[in-house]
């Protein structure tokens, strides 16, 4: 057996202490799996008193986490999250010191992830991030290597767990979503800023890199279309219940003939497609592949130990020395493509208005539509809980979403709409 | 970019078919994955003069299969099937040659599997067998790599996708299985001797490679107890139903203190259970890690693409280098764990007898379910259609196998029973 692979790791949150944990319960399976050793060597955090329920005696302590990349180890384990600041600095000076680099943090890639890859390639060192997307899900390698043989026609799924948590909760228990969210965040699954989470950028990010390593493109977060969650109704959720749907946050990337098409959104699934029947917390991730068809993936999006899982496993690859370009491809072969413009995709939605309840109203909304050429497939108006207001959901025929944006601009500001209406696309 | 990767091909029947023509229509996306081109440069198959589909002028011809070992190749791709004849001739003599084998050939590998794998590592090759397990899903690669940092308590799934088929088909027509069987014969979804598959022959092959690669354990075919679906009536999809369960044909395998149990067999899925709604010729794998908890994994276990997707998934493996020991660890480390005694599990079992219309038929049943100590959770007790016998649909309490085996035991030969009754597992 030959020598242990040395792990710096920086970062002692949760998933820090996941993966000290499983290194330690699983230490000798694991070196039989990667044909040696892992051992962590060196750690760093910001707080050294913290009790963090494992022994750190065994390591070196080091208080400039930076130091890291000058460490004896051979791969630095960055577990301390966001785009820039230390997270990043230490990633630049791991790579830029010729060692490989694992991390959980898919902000930082998403926004810097090409400069990193670039970095590592040229140092002919790993750089591996199974846990910056779906946590425990191996879907990184899924797509880098499991679908390599196909051209990918597109990558979705479910790529928030405390979205699909309040998403689930909201389907069993027939409530609104600030209720479930307040819930939620007293239960701790949940952030005091939920921000990130339930207005989609967490997901945008996870996207932005699934549809790098999918189809060959460089990471573009900026052009990810990203809404939430948050103006969902219970009554959305019945609505598309009673029309034989869940909705789903979900992030979609697709390749077209005009470029790449990517949008965090939530989305009327059909019962009879596996992803409406991943609930709570999970995450599950879909590719469709000119051969393979359907793969789906599914598991433990977030977690202490799922997120640990796939560190460790980025950690057993490169002791095994089975890694190459952590976008699948050189840096330099990742193709520019462009934009591609989402009024020229076609497909069916859900529209969902809160309105007065006044004469006139219905006709408006349906003029509206008429003018811009949206066909109606299902109209229902159902008389909301007791304040003058009333609901009218819409599904429509398949058409470009072009025309349903026309529509809703036609109705923009219009006196007899309360509030914004809700745009739903449905999974085709 | 470095030399192409060369390969000869074995087998052309419609997934030797499907991985020429996915090379050809690829070509240029596997290249920059993989980084080097992947070319095919000689085939071999028993009749060069069949029609294809594919131009075949381009590659050489080779008549004797075996030759391939000794062609300029550097990968040997196996699809002729069977577990020893030219399929074994062909993988020894190419292993010992010193090029890497690849191949869908599970039968092959149960029996084999540790033979040649001491092979591959004895010559520092690639033996790559994606695409025996699953077909399309790169489950393999899941448990071999994306799974590696756990220890995983059990791996089950949906492996064989003509059970799968003809058991969503009863389940939605409310047929029985010869009938059913009969329509996949026609259609072609079933082969003219089923045996294989719907005897769990086929699932057990595949089970015996997962349990390997899950367990760190050599494989062990001979040690999974298997049945199919051959006995199953409507009746009992029907009875499942009501008490919200789905019957799927389940691989599981599973390692205790006592050994590692392997069985193929019908199983009461629960509704809220992802397995329950895999239908179709579909296959998925659940695999269950300490760390990670829940993976599941689903696709096309079957079909030329599918199949060839893998196949290439895993010659992409070997263009970049990333492979290592077959089994996920030197065959020398795998353990040869003692097989488990069935009687020892726990579990709730589901019970069907057929039984003739008379005075005191339920009590013998009765009797000696409680002279075994088998707790009963529900009967029911129904009238067949027309033939003076009655189904008694039992589900028992949780309590070990071996009380039930002892009850059925008590029962064999008993006057009133009509045929064997049925035992399924519910999936805890």
């Amino acid at each position: 057996m030959t020598d242990p692979l040395r792990v710096a790791l920086a970062g002692l949150g949760t998933v820090g202490g996941g993966v000290i944990r499983l290194l330690d319960a699983n230490r000798d399976l694991i070196a039989r799996r990667a044909g040696r050793a892992i051992e962590i060597v060196a750690v760093s955090a910001r707080d050294r008193s913290k009790d963090r329920g494992v022994d750190l005696s065994r390591f070196d302590w080091v208080d400039d986490t930076t130091a890291l990349a000058r460490s004896d180890a051979d791969v630095v384990v960055e577990l301390i999250g966001g785009s820039d600041g230390p997270a990043l600095t230490l990633a630049r000076a791991t790579l830029g010191a010729g060692k490989a680099f694992v991390t959980a943090n898919k902000a930082m890639l998403a926004h810097h992830g090409l400069e990193l890859g670039e970095a590592a390639e040229a140092a002919g060192v790993a750089l591996k991030f199974e846990a910056a997307v779906a946590g425990g899900i191996p879907v990184i390698k899924g797509l880098r290597e499991g679908a390599a043989a196909n051209e990918i026609a597109r990558v979705y799924g479910i790529l928030n767990g405390t979205c699909n948590f309040i998403l689930s909760k909201m389907e069993a228990e027939g409530r609104d979503f600030a209720e479930v969210l307040a819930e939620a965040q007293a239960l701790g699954y949940a952030e005091a800023d939920p921000s990130f989470d339930i207005d989609g950028v967490d997901a945008a990010h996870k996207l932005s890199i699934l549809a790098s390593i999918a189809f060959g493109t460089r990471p573009a977060f900026g052009d990810v279309a990203a809404s939430g969650i948050r103006h969902l109704l219970g009554a959305d959720i019945a609505e598309a219940a009673a029309l034989g749907y869940r909705v789903r946050l979900l992030g979609l990337a697709e390749a077209g003939p005009n470029g790449l098409f990517q949008r965090v959104h939530p989305h009327l699934v059909p019962l009879d497609h596996p992803l409406a029947h991943v609930t709570g917390s999970l995450n599950a991730v879909v590719a469709e592949g000119n051969f393979v068809g359907r793969l789906l993936f599914q598991g433990a999006g977030a977690g202490d130990g799922p997120t640990a899982s796939a560190v460790v496993a980025d950690l057993i690859d490169i002791a095994r020395g089975e890694f190459g370009p952590p976008f699948a491809m050189p840096v330099a072969s990742l193709a520019a493509a462009p934009k591609a413009d989402s009024g020229e995709r076609r497909g069916r939605a859900y529209l969902r208005f809160t309105v007065a309840d006044k004469v006139g109203v219905l006709a408006e909304i349906a003029a509206a539509m008429r003018d811009a050429g949206v066909s109606i497939e299902s109209l229902i108006q159902r008389g909301a809980s007791g304040e003058g207001s009333v609901l009218v959901a819409i599904v429509t025929h398949e058409g470009p979403e072009r025309s349903v944006a026309q529509a809703l601009e036609k109705l923009r500001g219009s006196q007899s709409l309360i509030g914004q209406p809700m745009w739903m696309h449905i999974l085709g």
